[in-house]
């Protein structure tokens, strides 16, 4: 048996039982994606993120960084002031997956033209918006 | 005014009404991601496409293929057959917007060890499991 040809990868996100799909849809997820994005910039407290991370509910982005937290891709610091201070911040293993989502935000971003442009093209063709 | 210090990006995805919001959540949302990283394969049929992407009900692909081709990043050709013969594939743009994501896939999936140790901490350290 040649161990070279051995799988790359053990996890596999196309199967619906590999623990690697809910770790994709948290990093992908409605909020997970920017949040992670957001948190590039350097460490936030809760309230801040909660403004750059323009749309999100409390109860949302609670449930967002919860789930960031468990795969270890954020870290929270809980300083104990008087009222407590919470900051969250990435960890090493969340910057590199957040180094990929902003190469997929960037990318995003700066083809919008061309994607706004195929809307139009694919509402006219339909017979209008 | 210096021209090369305008913003690098019109559009701005943390921006709740901003439209790259909408693409960025149609590329990374719960089956987008699959979806196009499927298509990164090759061209499918949308039953092969549905077997690929494992747990995906009809429904729910036949939405997310409409939204990647209004955006402009899937192709659907219907062959002129009886019974008519439908495929998807990437266009060029969607082909570079897949390209990112299987980069956050394949580090996913090469750091499930890490991530699956950090919830066994987390659970843990809370009493849990």
């Amino acid at each position: 048996m040649d161990l070279t040809e051995q799988p790359t990868f053990a996890f596999d996100v196309f199967s619906k039982a590999c623990p690697s799909r809910g770790t994709l849809e948290h990093v992908t997820g409605r909020w997970g994606a920017l949040t992670l994005g957001a948190l590039y910039e350097g460490s936030f407290r809760f309230n801040e993120l909660r403004r750059r991370v323009d749309g999100v509910s409390e109860k949302m982005l609670s449930q967002t960084l919860h789930a960031l937290e468990r795969d270890g891709l954020v870290h929270r610091e809980a300083q104990p002031t008087n009222p407590p201070r919470v900051d969250y911040e990435l960890t090493p293993l969340g910057r590199e997956v957040a180094e990929r989502l902003l190469s997929l935000i960037h990318f995003v971003q700066g083809h919008m033209d061309g994607i706004l442009e195929a809307r139009e093209r694919y509402d006219t063709a339909r017979g209008g918006r």
